[in-house]
């Protein structure tokens, strides 16, 4: 199957700028950050870390919700979205114990998860890797893509999804910054 | 991770008793079924067939309709659960671009799916691995196992499920029964 992996390490398009522990344990630093898509991938990388996952159908977005995100959302990989950040998180057991409408209350009727990131459509480009079922030391990897002049606007949708009632949850996460 | 790997070969506790391709094509046939779990398997095997998937959350199932099932359903490997079935399916493109909410109402508000399985339970016993996200030829495998007491309920429960609208979105589903 298609995975994407992303390897930290000396090379790669994208330079890291700065790795931080938000929740629990970071990531070592490093350099660069590589993205690769494939099938599969040698198991010779050995400096630096490496983290894969795929995507997915959505797991709690309402039509009406997917339809409000694709007329705005743009692509990854615009020219002038010379930023990245890279968002690792894990979830506690709690939250994976729950059943499928409560993790949805939490996550929008509570939370509104997908209507704060709407709030930075088109501007904000997101994609959203799963990885729990991997055996990977994290549950998503989202990555985000911006333009400079959207960075401080950046800054206040983590801050703002840092504050609502489902990161509770978030057991792990660390915050990776990039540019090219 | 861990896996859960089905091969069809020469070999395993099961002895397959038939292999019939109910929608779409179906799978070669052969003698026996072996279940392995673990982390990884050897590439190195050869004759027959193989299929793997993983547990996970649920993704449809409410607070209510989890309890229920808690509360009525045993585990796998009951002594005199000397019937099993392996039923591997495969949803159409039409049913992984609906959203959640449009999923969850065809899956049980339209078509009652867990209310079906529940009245079945415990007698039937049963477990949902997942394997579309691994790139596998179908998206889940679910196993189930009874007594030979309780075979021609297993039919109906299975007839019952073939007749739900959930089902018009099924692309590919083979039934194998089995014994030990």
């Amino acid at each position: 199957m298609q995975f994407t992996e992303f390897r930290a390490g000396d090379t790669g398009a994208w330079r890291i700028e700065q790795i931080k522990g938000v929740i629990g344990e970071t990531l070592p630093n490093a350099e660069r950050l590589e993205v690769l898509e494939g099938e599969g991938f040698s198991n010779t990388f050995q400096k630096g870390w490496r983290l894969k996952g795929f995507t997915s159908n959505t797991r709690y977005t309402s039509r009406r919700e997917a339809d409000s995100m694709a007329a705005l959302q743009e692509g990854l990989g615009r020219p002038n979205a010379t930023r990245a950040a890279l968002i690792p998180i894990r979830k506690n057991e709690a939250w994976w114990a729950l059943a499928q409408d409560e993790r949805r209350a939490i996550f929008e009727e509570q939370s509104h998860h997908i209507d704060i990131g709407l709030k930075y459509l088109p501007a904000i480009a997101r994609r959203l890797y799963h990885c729990r079922d991997l055996g990977e030391p994290f549950d998503f990897l989202t990555w985000f893509e911006y333009t400079p002049e959207d960075a401080a606007a950046f800054e206040v949708l983590v801050a703002q999804l840092r504050s609502i009632p489902e990161w509770r949850f978030v057991e792990r996460e660390v915050d990776i910054r990039l540019s090219r």
